[in-house]
């Protein structure tokens, strides 16, 4: 590695521990809601280091920011770079953060070497991508593209009733500001992101070229028995939820691995009631998470899923299902990944292809611009814990297929 | 029916009614927590009627209370009717009171009748069966057979802190009273309780002779797997602790359906940890209640279960089973039971021989004494509900089938 490159690492893991410090649980991770302290403290630094490498810094009217290098076509759209600078409860340094410290970075190698675009370059860093104060997530993007509206926003409030716009002003932000952003202000944009999963260290690459963002659908899942004594109710007069629950949900991941094509499904939740070591659960409630790149994989296994839930109904048992959630798979850009792949080449550094399985904020955008996004390796695949870790080496070399692709998007060369 | 049998059935009613008032949720159903303002106000009602049909109250020293009416015999032991007079939280009015209030008409019909016995009646009423409290159950039972010592009393808390003794005397009550019984005090012991299922109701029969109260087991099984993001783990890197408890339980009920003899197993309580709709879980607790009036299916399926969750470590999966929890089935006094069958068939009550699925404070005195014990129908088959509920005509048949079998254990006759 030359000097310059380990450089650009040691750089990018000042920045990185610099902003971990910003913390309401030290020593037990990153806890960074929106609108806290710790985002005001993070918000000062990432602002402060965007004027450093000369750009000009706004915020919107939802808190995201702007680090902008005017290009030399007046009224252009510009290039965006960035990624969400918010955090889950007690969670790592590196989700969101390593595509703000990214773009932080392409626009000081752009000031660095003097570069001059002929479009504007905007580092950004996005606001309350995890939902973790307000639910939802990714809305800072869904802000900027018009998703969120601003009356709804204006009626948002965390768990303790404080309503965001009050949070905003508290930390000295302005909720009046502008929000939307038109659509022919924004060329492009990029994103860096951990991959919060284990393909590519297993693989022993450093960089994953997304090439789509998985389609996702939530189901919520009720299952109604009757109650009753744990010892004095025979087993052939029982309607026991959690019994047919079991059942069910033994039957699930078969249907993910049956499907193929990196297709999954996930029951993370599940709640008994009444939950009594002695009393047979007349009410269960469980989550069933389905993902895949390919939408059609989704379609197959929801109703698969659906039409196993409804073959228990029936001898006492009540199943009811909801889908709160649903969005289809999201291709990124394929000139921008191409450009990706070409900068790479050049740069010999090896990639691989690879499809997000969680949401991003590039997920959001690319309705709206042409997207493009990257991956890096997550130790052991761990994320939204303390021991999320990425390798800044590999964030440096993130940074350096950015910087030449930018170049090329905002037609410095 | 005849006038005197109304009049008898009337009289219980008006009994539950009263004691029904007592209780921390009106129209919610009772909630009578052991050594609450509850506790004595029913404590004071019973004692009162226990008075007013000729009997000695005493109280011992965990707050039993006792109606005695003394035989002709010095220092003879005595026959016990009774049950016991708390709640679980929000449950119904039969549970326990209905029993107390059967001793209380039996000790009526005495006091009519004028029968003079050679053993002393005692009629009893006892604290904490259910638990609700200081946790446990049966604690008025096993304080009388010395199961509970007096130290292990006094340093017994609930939830808030509060030592026992202490809402002993809160209420009155002291805790310095001697507490556990001679059993050369007790000749016998007979109670009534709801079925707390459906049998009896299904059979259309008034009357269950219980043969046996059920063995019972308790384990604490925990499954450990690895948590994960629900979009980034391939499905075949996973080692998803839900996925392999819903594989374990969904082949539990048979496991007791296949056992048969009434055999009963169920999964009543299970956590998931995290317990989010896009994380892995990596942690499940579940308990399994296993009863049986046989020891040896107790014992086979206990091992089937063990055996059974086993079969799922390895892979990332790693499962542990504790056993808190085991008590022997135990037969009801066979010589009682030919009583108690030959008073009803001369009394012309129709009966059916049943198996007690749930614990009693029988179950705790069969070991010292014996025990005799008389179900009658719950409605339904609900019971610790505010629906609970039995019908009093029931009650005045197990009474009379009591006091028959009373006086002849009194050698009244």
């Amino acid at each position: 590695m030359s000097i310059v490159k380990e450089q650009l690492a040691a750089r990018i893991e000042t920045h990185i521990n610099a902003l971990s410090k910003f913390t309401a649980t030290p020593e037990q991770g990153t806890t960074r809601l929106t609108y806290s302290q710790e985002d005001l403290q993070a918000r000062n630094y990432i602002k402060e280091k965007m004027r450093e490498v000369g750009l000009t810094v706004t915020e919107d009217g939802f808190g995201n920011i702007f680090g902008k290098l005017e290009g030399s076509l007046k009224d252009a759209p510009s290039v965006l770079i960035g990624s969400h600078f918010d955090s889950v409860p007690n969670g790592g340094s590196y989700d969101g953060p390593a595509g703000v410290v990214a773009g932080l970075e392409v626009a000081a190698l752009f000031a660095e070497n003097k570069i001059k675009p002929k479009y504007p370059l905007e580092i950004i860093a996005m606001v309350e991508e995890e939902g973790s104060r307000f639910g939802g997530g990714l809305m800072g993007s869904r802000g900027i593209t018009g998703l969120m509206s601003e009356e709804e926003f204006f009626q948002l409030a965390d768990r303790d009733g404080v309503l965001a716009k009050d949070a905003m002003k508290k930390i000295g932000l302005d909720p009046s500001l502008p929000k939307q952003r038109d659509p022919k202000t924004i060329k492009s944009f990029l994103e860096l992101h951990i991959e919060q999963g284990p393909i590519l260290e297993e693989k022993g690459i450093s960089i994953g070229m997304v090439e789509a963002i998985v389609g996702l659908t939530q189901l919520n899942v009720t299952i109604n028995g009757q109650a009753g004594h744990a010892g004095t109710t025979p087993m052939d007069r029982r309607s026991d939820a959690l019994a047919a629950a079991a059942a069910i949900l033994a039957g699930l991941p078969e249907l993910a691995l049956a499907e193929g094509e990196g297709t999954v499904l996930t029951v993370g939740r599940l709640n008994v009631f009444p939950n009594g070591a002695n009393v047979i659960p007349d009410n269960v409630i469980f989550s069933v998470d389905i993902r895949s790149g390919k939408e059609e994989h989704v379609l197959n296994v929801v109703n698969k899923v659906k039409k196993r839930i409804r073959s228990y109904d029936g001898g006492g048992i009540k199943t009811s299902v909801e889908q709160p959630l649903y969005m289809k798979p999201k291709a990124m850009n394929k000139e921008i990944l191409s450009l990706l792949k070409e900068k790479s080449g050049r740069l010999d550094i090896p990639y691989c292809l690879i499809n997000s399985g969680a949401g991003h904020d590039a997920m959001v955008l690319s309705d709206f611009t042409d997207v493009g996004m990257l991956f890096i390796p997550s130790r052991n695949g761990l994320s939204h814990c303390p021991e999320e870790w990425s390798d800044s080496k590999d964030i440096a070399k993130a940074v350096e297929i950015f910087y030449e692709t930018a170049k090329k998007l905002t037609e410095a060369e």
